[in-house]
């Protein structure tokens, strides 16, 4: 294989403060021969979430910093092209951490995201997005943390983003009233159309807490229940004020603090006297309920019960400037990469 | 009974910033005949809690404020005196709310707190403290939110507490490793030597955030695996830093906002991060459990496997300096007043 050439992008430069796509390089090196035990998989899409952001810093966080001048860490689905590992053969499809380039060497033993998928009813692309991690991170915090019940209101932040609509859109299927948090009349209207939630609150049209509360408080007359974060902040603290006694709070997303600055909860006092619990989570640590979570999202998304939208930008080395512009929230669900 | 009188404390003024003696005050009136259904209770012990401050106020709390002018609310211990209720008969000894006054009449069918205790094996006081509310704060914080394991590490903070203190108790008879928090020198000594704690952090020895989390790390090597937080504020925000992957955080107290002002959470990305959980929770909301937590505290109490300190001040007209007191962090143990 050393005749195709791989292009990669590499992580350059540790962002002071904002990221920018300055931070990134793009490399081109030639394509090695699978081994034993390894599969060589034509990646035919990237996978840009906000979590990356957090491995370009040098800090002790959930997982080791993002080497330097090295393929950045990043979720692919494509499609197997060369096997010399039992069970793989050309042409299957695969989900996994391949990174940031167009073709991605899997040790399979060593690989314990690598998964075959089924393409015939549910798309590739969705194995990244409502189907994949984004999509059980929705489905693990709404179903197993949060449990809403028919009559509760469930809320959810960045409710266009794929962790947020599958999240609602589950927990309206349970019955209850379910209320959005998204930036911009263009992603309000889109969540409530198309995703189908009771209401959707533009944190972008408040100018404080005070305000943003205000509008939540209309749009949850019966108080908060449960609340999905993904974003932290004076959004989070809105939320905290208006939840109803013995509420829970998923915690999952930190896109309030991407430029590293953490915000604070300035209200601690209220988990208390709400008897709140919040739980903060990653999905990758229950890799043992993967399965039976992209079996219910697979099926949901192949009946049609589930929708979500994707953001495609094409060719790598689109790929910085994307994300950069999903730290911004300037993508519409899922962000992805084009790059077949 | 109209020729006894009844001393009682009112509240007279709401607090601006800190609570003072001066809002309240002291009044005589008769003692009223119990009516069918009641008990006439003669109080030999009160109550004095950090919780009360959070009626002072005026505000949405978990409960309705204290209304002015009227008996302040809190636990009591006694002896029944007259009797117009079936199942209650002079000479029995009850706890309940009875209030901040020499002599309480309960409708029994309207008082859900309101226990008969057997005084034989286990003194009248404890029932106010380690076999009380304060005490089952404890077991239920330890036993049912953290549920520490051997080889673990557990911290409490106020650990001179009455809370604090069988919590870390109940947590050492686990085999976890405890460590406690507590103000001087003195309570350190205390909470190592009479409770059995493995360390004690002063953290009035450490001037900011930093110096203290340097000493926690020092006393918590492997990380501290759950964290009942009976303080908030700066304490809660480096015990924050020290906890492991998985930790369990209690929330019980807000003695470090007793003025009023919530001190945030400085860095709930570290909630995220470390995929932490936190539970508000008061031991009322789970009033089904109290026989069961009385049981378990009796019996250890009963056979010396649970100690407590008390500090007691004498008659109703020391309970509001008592008070005070037990705000700035004066009281060794259980804070009481003696009433008879």
């Amino acid at each position: 294989m050393s005749n195709i050439m791989n292009v990669q992008v590499h992580l350059q430069s540790r962002p002071e403060g904002e990221a920018t796509a300055g931070n990134f390089s793009l490399v081109e090196v030639p394509v090695r021969e699978p081994q034993t035990g390894q599969i060589l998989v034509r990646n035919h899409f990237l996978s840009l979430d906000p979590y990356m952001r957090g491995y370009m810093d040098d800090a002790k966080s959930y997982a080791p910093p993002q080497p330097l001048n090295e393929v950045m860490l990043g979720g692919t689905a494509g499609e197997v092209i060369a096997s010399r590992a039992e069970g793989f053969v050309p042409g299957e499809f695969v989900v996994g951490t391949g990174g940031w380039q167009q073709y991605s060497i899997f040790d399979v033993q060593r690989a314990p995201d690598l998964v075959k998928v089924d393409i015939t009813r549910v798309p590739l692309s969705a194995y990244l997005g409502a189907v994949g991690m984004p999509g059980l991170t929705g489905w693990y915090g709404c179903s197993r943390i949060i449990v809403p019940a028919s009559g509760q209101t469930f809320v959810v932040s960045a409710a266009m983003g794929i962790v947020g609509s599958v999240a609602g859109q589950l927990a309206k299927h349970t019955g209850a009233r379910v209320v959005g948090i998204a930036g911009g009349p263009e992603k309000c209207r889109l969540v409530v159309d198309e995703y189908g939630f009771d209401a959707c609150v533009d944190y972008r049209a408040h100018r404080d807490e005070e305000s943003l509360a205000g509008a939540l408080k209309t749009a949850c007359p019966a108080g908060v229940d449960g609340y999905f974060d993904n974003v932290g902040g004076t959004i989070l603290d809105a939320v905290i004020t208006h939840m109803n006694t013995f509420g829970r709070i998923a915690l999952c997303g930190l896109l309030a603090s991407l430029d590293g600055r953490p915000r604070p909860i300035s209200r601690p006092n209220l988990l208390l006297i709400k008897r709140l619990l919040v739980q903060g989570f990653f999905v990758d640590d229950r890799m043992d309920l993967w399965p039976e979570g992209m079996k219910t999202l697979g099926a949901l998304v192949a009946n049609g019960q589930l929708r979500y939208r994707e953001t495609i930008s094409e060719g790598l080395a689109s790929a910085p400037g994307a994300f950069i512009g999903l730290l911004s929230g300037r993508a519409i669900g899922k962000q992805l990469v084009r790059l077949n």
